[in-house]
Order: C-alpha cells, then structure tokens, then sequence
C-alpha cells in the first residue's frame, strides 16, 4: 500500500468509527464504503462472528499506516513470540495487538464520541490524560466491530495501564506493546531480556519504568498501573 | 524523663490501648492506672471534650519515648512554622503533629485490634504494609480518646499517604512529618526549600519522591499517595 492510499485509509477508517460514535445501536455504517463486508449471523444484523485470519487481519491493517503500522506489526511479531514460549493461544494474542491501538491516533473528540456510545465512563485521569482512552475504545471497537472474544478484549482495555488480576494474556499483550523491535527507549534491552527469562519480572520492571517516566514528566499515574503493581508483587 | 522511664511510659501506653481495643464500645480502661484523668463531660462517659492544651501535651507526650518523641517535637515545630506562614490554626496543626506517630511502635496484632474496634477496614496494601495503618489507627485514637476534631482527625488518618482534596491543615501536616529537623535523607533540603516558599510544589516533591522510594525498594503503593498527586497536579 502506498503512502498516499495508506493516509486515504485511515481517514477512511476514522470517518466509519465516527460515524459508528454518532449512530447508537447501528454499526451499519462502519460496513458501507468500499471495505470488504465481515462475516455476520444470517438474519441478526447486530450479532457478528469473527476470528482471527487473513481476511481479518489485511481489513485491520489496511486502516493503519506509518508508524502504528509498523509498531502494530511489531506487537503482532513479539506477541507471537512471547506467547510460543508461554504457552497462550498465539492467534488470540496476535488478534490483541493488531487491533490494541486501533484508535490510537482518534482526537479527543472522536474518543469521547466512542465513549458515549459504547457507555465508557472516563475517570478522572482519563478526563485529562484522554488519550489513555483509546485502550478501552480499541477494545469496544474489537468487541462490537470485530467480534473479539471476551479475553481479547480485556487484554486490549488494560494494554496500556495493566490491572490486578492480569491474565496470560494480558501480560504478553502489556510487554509485546513494551518490547516490539520497534521501540527503542533506555532499558528496552533489559525489558527483553528478562521478557525471554521470566514474564512477571518483565512485567514489573515495565510497570516501574512507566511509573518513574509519569512521575519524571509531571504526568498523572492511573490507578490501574498501581493496582497492577500491588498485584504482581503480592503474587510473584 | 529518663529512659528506663520513657519505655515503661511507652509499654504502659501500648497496654492501655490494647485494653481498649479488646473492650468494645468502653474506652474506661484507658484512663485508669496513673494516667491523668481527662476531662469529661459531665453524666456522658462517651463524650470527651479536649483541645490542645499543657496538660494535653504532657500527657502525649508522656506516651512517647527516644526517636519517636525528639520526632514528634520536631513536627509539631515544623507544623507550627508552616502554620504562621501559610495562615493555617497554628494549634490544630500541632495538635495533629503530637498524635500523628501515636500508635506507630504498635505491632501488627495490636493495629489490626484497633481496626477491629474502630471499624477501620485494611485495604490490600495496608493488609501487607500493615505498619501504614498507624495512621488511621492514630486518627481515631486522636479522635476518641482525645477528642480531636474532624479537620485534625483527617489530616492524621492521610499524614502518610497524603489524599486528593487535602485540606491546607492536610498540607501542613503531611509536610512537615516530611521536613521537621530531625530528617536526613536525600532530598529533605530541598524540601525544606521549597515548604518555605510553594507548600504545593513542596508536597509534590515529597509525593514524587515517596513513590520514587517504594518503587525503588519493590513495595506496594497506596492508591491515596497516587490519588494525592493526581488531585495536585491537575489543581496547583
């Protein structure tokens, strides 16, 4: 895909979830338009079935481009890899993470939009640090659009803030996103490092770094980081 | 006081609570043995009217002993030099300052039969970090044995995790448990600079610093110390 249609696509992409955000109870918009019509139940319009194959995946990654494209395939690849050596469904995993930041590059607009649709309820972090709000939009897209499972969808909300309880995987969606081969901040190396050695200490160590990064930017910490933390050293 | 007196005060002090704390409902045991009485309103055993006095003074800090009552002096300086410059009850910040630490050499059996007593239910983290539950534990002895008022019950029960929506009497004592002169760790000079002249940016800094702390040392954050900063950075 070239750069110019690549552009064309996520305006495309962004003027469907609009169009979804603006229409309660009508996801018929989100399939009108020149994309390839997804599978549906024969006679329930609202009920969608869905997996994860190719048809899937080149309809999800022909509305990214540049950066998220390259990032998304990134996740997609470490993900896989994470999950190989964890013992988690490998396709679930990948189905987290070309879906994770969907609407990541959504104004503050079009996420309070996907918000009142889908009934999400920003707290106060997210009211001022709105663009945190895009794992929980991603995750209501991946629900209602693409048919995520339940799992999935969980691992797509918390992928940015982690939570108590984290699942398989939740942890591997959290450290895939961390440590894709496109990333390159101070202490990556050590991330996957200890992500090939042991997950949870992984885990711990990202955590922390975000912590300190909140902390050093002046930046408010959502509860769920905390929470996560609390969790995973109470049972590590 | 001499130290063999100073810790049979601390071990009669401790033995007093602990007999209230077993007594439900009747705080009578605390004020039997060789304490002074305190004052009483007339034909209520329950109600105690007390303020900050001499003789209320004497009497807490008759209950303290070596680090922790050159501390608590050192605090209730702090509080009251803070209290002049920012125009805050120059009494009630001490008077917090003197119960803060009150049941801080308690040990765990002892602050959850407190909790018991007092109705105060643990949080995950203070179930683990059970020696941060000496300020809520303090707090409601501030309260029912002493009859501190609500604004000065408050400030103690959050002098450790701080809160969101802290009051200024809540600054004050957060801060000045944090800079009173008998503190020597990295950092305690510039938080003494900056109390002296931003209170806010003082409190941000030793939140910052507190997290950066528990973060280094692998423990458990409470979600009021995040609360606190989130509450500051989005209103100084």
């Amino acid at each position: 895909m070239c750069a110019r249609t690549a552009r064309c696509a996520v305006r495309w992409c962004r003027r469907q979830f609009i169009s979804i955000s603006n229409s309660r109870g009508c996801i018929s918009n989100f399939f009108s338009g020149d994309r390839p019509a997804l599978r549906r139940t024969a006679g329930n319009e609202r009920r969608i079935t869905m997996r994860y194959d190719d048809e899937t995946r080149r309809d999800i990654l022909s509305r990214l481009s540049g950066f998220r494209l390259k990032h998304t395939l990134g996740c997609e690849k470490a993900a896989r890899m994470l999950a190989q050596q964890y013992g988690e469904d490998e396709d679930k995993c990948a189905f987290a993470m070309l879906l994770h930041d969907i609407t990541k590059t959504f104004s503050q607009e079009e996420q309070l939009n996907l918000c009142e649709k889908y009934g999400i309820i920003p707290n106060d972090v997210e009211k001022t640090e709105w663009k945190m709000l895009h794992g929980k939009t991603a995750a209501a897209i991946a629900a209602d659009v693409y048919g995520a499972p339940p799992d999935v969808v969980h691992a797509i909300s918390y992928h940015t803030t982690g939570c108590a309880d984290m699942t398989l995987l939740d942890k591997i969606v959290y450290m895939a996103d961390y440590i894709e081969e496109n990333r390159s901040f101070d202490g990556v190396k050590t991330a996957r490092k200890l992500a090939a050695r042991n997950l949870d200490k992984a885990l711990l160590y990202g955590l922390n770094s975000s912590l300190r990064d909140l902390i050093h930017r002046g930046k408010q910490i959502h509860v769920d980081t905390v929470l996560a933390r609390n969790w995973l050293l109470e049972h590590m």
